[in-house]
């Protein structure tokens, strides 16, 4: 949220026109801290200079466990120091008016983010739970609650909020009230000095797009070499960028792999922050919480990119995107074994079903260039946030005069080429493996079955398809039906039903060149071919 | 692993007898030291005072996107410091006395891990990419390796050893064989010593497990209350303690609600490091980390418990896990909505099928006390990382004189309870829900229809089964199949078939008391039963 003030401020603020100018505030606890996403985050905002990021630790050494000094050493001071923060100590976390002055000089720190340590004590006034982990996990309990109304001299009812307490706290509302007239009272004066950018600015955090945006998105013609979905999101980042000038973002440590740098674009960094590169650093599970940061704010579309695989380091900030819904883009890229030698620890298998198994997460596969376009226009006008999932390998372009449209994936599955009358056989792909399924089709209709082929990028965006268009895409009644991923299979029989078959990969990867892998796990025309044969063959008595 | 050789150390080393005595080296980059899991890596070690730990940085100022300080600002000395490290600099990563010293300092140091950065170019030599990032990512290529070695003066065939760099080298096997002989000699006198101690590191290094060890598994009598598996799991890490000297392990902060503590056991910590309460901390990707390594290092087998949802935290530890096939023990307790009030954040949706998609991980959800034992049992002898699925709430123990045994789960699912002749229709339930199919199928029954109930604890182990047996379980003739599972429905197609129906939660779950949330999601034996009686009804029309 920090980033996304600095960065807002550096476009919209003008001479007497501070319209963005907020601290923003975070409340951290021992837990958050020994959590490592936490040195992620310091290590990025001490380099950014986020002067007005201010964390307020509540330092009450207690975890669940016990005593936080059980399960760690570490010094606050030189710790956060080292990463280039101003670092405060409240003594007691009753002192109102020392905290106040310690947001006061953390305020003055224009180049240092800071955190405040404040030494409180867990279950304050409570005689027998005060300082210990059981005023932790658990209620105080009515005796115990009771004590220590009683030792803090509180003789009220419960639930009750007395009148000099209201009227403190009432006054909160006058002086927000007060801040926001003074507020409208700016961005008013602005509009009429400067329209464009009133204009601009009222847009970006109404989330709407400018006119015609998609028509700055490249049109790719067909051919049979191709390209990798990844260069082609690259290119869609680029050909964006002069028009999405709120779309920012980069990749944790891999933009030159994830495509993801926008050419002559400056870095996002102090003092002027307003590059739109941002270099996450090798911190995947930081970059998600930094892009979910920069979306709550509003006004921006932050997109993040590493290697499928990593999507593991980043699952919880994943989640919480998904339940949150916002707009996150994920770009990952080296999407299957093909990504070749750098092996299983490299190779995503389990991904795919794993995130499609995730509640609110749109996860998308594109299977050329021009569907690629598709997905990125789909990410950039979702509620929610996307993963767009992209080849590391070059794959074909498809011929869309011979082909139905791209702009087909929106319904998240569709028929890629089909036979004439009811098929006998259905062939499911998604990504790069779409076109092994097309080889396969020749292969099998050359002798003389009648095959459908399926585009299914999205799973997400077929469920929410009408059931009529589903069945018209997947009919019930053709139960050969095989899915062809390079990915595990794990979920595929949701639409390969009993009958189906699948040309997947289960187990973990190995350390070769795409092709020798594709061959050796049996992910090929010829194999897709000889499933629908055996299937053929055995159908109607082929119920488990 | 270094925590796993002290832990060995002081159970088995002896005066004279020094039978664990070894350093831990790590090789660790700039980007290693930029994820956050180094830092709670360091937190620990530095607690732990882990003094025989040393960590050579490879510090050499360059990542994938350009020079280290375009994403951090950190600095090393005090970042460790702060975690009670010793810090050491050597300038010049050619200069090996100055390297041989600094790793002489650090194993000098007795009661603090050591980090050496040594100070290095990439590509060292290169003319045109040395200390540059496309040093990093890619192969120097045919001319720049000619330039390469003609700058190094190297003027030999590729792939050649001179003879004095192989005599050198092969020294170093002389050096290994003389070290294994006099270790060995030392293990023939500690046997004659200490012929118990001797038997017993055998049988750990060995991966045996002691005679009948199984005996001292708790068994449950039936009980309509029942009790938590949770708390069935704590019971259980109790009685094999005693029995299984080396079952080590705790929880990331939640010991009290995991119930992974040994009881009367100490912590694991300095200078005894005889304790086996390990305090992981508020790191759950930490704690993947440790256990692996202990795994690896051999001799023992941890244990590691927290909320099922953060099995996310540390998801990229257990595919490591996975990967490597080392025994590793998930204690995820917390295991569906029926956490209640801690809402969403907490609540486990797609969790289950996101692990059981994972290649080599054990998932194992036990729907009673007896299964609870029989998982562990399971997860002891397996050779690879098992995950404990267990409920935070209270749940019925099975009636085994009604019942079948619950051993069965060693089979991944068992027919819990059948009808007679050919089932009309089959509930298959895993944990907890298993006691909502139990009473669906009285409601489905009262009706004339024939119910089997299938519980399915483990899906790898079933699918491990002869194919007589899984259909055997999971007759292809019964197509009325209902998967009754408080989590995502994702992948049960492959079990339900396309004639099947769910009782499951595919959104996020939202904070409430559990019984209301069963109730508002209808996860109710009614709603089960009456997603039969549809089912039925419909038989045989419904293919997709």
């Amino acid at each position: 949220m920090a980033m996304a003030e600095r960065f807002l401020a550096s476009k919209f603020n003008k001479p007497d026109f501070n319209i963005v100018d907020h601290y923003t505030y975070g409340i951290v606890s021992d837990g958050d801290l020994m959590e490592g996403v936490s040195q992620e985050a310091a290590n990025l905002a001490g380099l950014l200079k986020l002067g007005k990021l201010i964390y307020l630790y509540d330092n009450n050494h207690i975890s669940i466990e016990g005593r936080t000094e059980i399960a760690s050493i570490e010094k606050l001071r030189p710790r956060f120091e080292a990463c280039g923060w101003h670092v405060a100590e409240v003594e007691d976390g009753n002192d109102l008016q020392a905290i106040e002055k310690a947001i006061q000089e953390a305020r003055d720190e224009t180049s240092r983010p800071s955190i405040i340590a404040v030494r409180t004590l867990i279950g304050y006034g409570s005689p027998n739970k005060q300082d210990k982990a059981s005023a932790h996990g658990e209620p105080l309990g009515e005796e115990e609650l009771k004590l220590t109304k009683k030792n803090l001299g509180w003789t009220k009812e419960p639930f009750l909020i007395p009148d000099a307490v209201l009227e403190h706290f009432r006054k909160a509302l006058h002086k927000g009230l007060d801040s926001q007239i003074k507020w409208q009272r700016l961005i008013s004066e602005y509009r009429r000095q400067y329209p464009e950018s009133a204009e601009l600015w009222r847009e970006w955090v109404q989330e709407r797009l400018p006119e015609a945006w998609v028509n700055s998105m490249p049109v790719f013609k067909a051919d049979e070499k191709g390209i990798a979905t990844r260069s082609v999101s690259g290119k869609i980042i680029n050909a964006l960028s002069p028009i999405l000038k709120n779309l920012i973002g980069g990749s944790a440590d891999l933009a030159p792999s994830n495509k993801t740098l926008i050419i002559g674009e400056e870095d996002f960094k102090s003092p002027e922050y307003k590059g739109r590169n941002i270099r996450y650093g090798i911190r995947e599970h930081g970059m998600g919480a930094f892009m979910n940061g920069i979306a709550l704010h509003g006004g921006l579309i932050p997109f993040g990119g590493t290697f499928f695989v990593f999507s593991d380091y980043m699952r919880p900030a994943i989640r919480l995107a998904s339940l949150q819904k916002i707009r996150v883009i994920y770009v990952f890229t080296h999407d299957s074994i093909a990504l070749g030698e750098d092996g299983p620890t490299h190779q995503p298998i389990e991904h795919l079903a794993s995130l499609r198994a995730m509640p609110g997460l749109n996860l998308i596969r594109p299977c050329d260039a021009n569907e690629t376009v598709e997905a990125w226009k789909i990410a950039i006008e979702s509620k929610g946030p996307t993963a767009l999932v992209l080849t590391r390998q070059d794959i074909p372009v498809l011929d869309r005069s011979v082909f139905p449209a791209a702009s087909n994936i929106a319904k998240g599955a569709y028929v890629l080429k089909d036979a004439e009358g009811t098929p006998d056989c259905i062939l499911i792909g998604t990504g790069s493996e779409v076109h092994i399924a097309i080889k396969a089709a020749e292969l099998i209709e050359s002798k003389g079955v009648k095959v459908r082929i399926v585009n299914m990028a999205s799973w997400r965006l077929f469920e929410q398809q009408a059931e009529e268009y589903r069945k018209g895409v997947l009919p019930p009644s053709v139960i050969c039906r095989i899915a062809v991923e390079a990915g595990s299979s794990f979920g595929w029989e949701r639409y390969t039903g009993a009958g189906g078959g699948f040309v997947c990969r289960d187990g973990f990867g190995v350390s070769a060149p795409p092709e020798v892998l594709y061959k050796n796990f049996g992910i090929t025309p010829e194999a897709v071919a000889k499933t629908a044969m055996n299937l053929l063959s055995k159908n109607k008595k082929y119920t488990y």
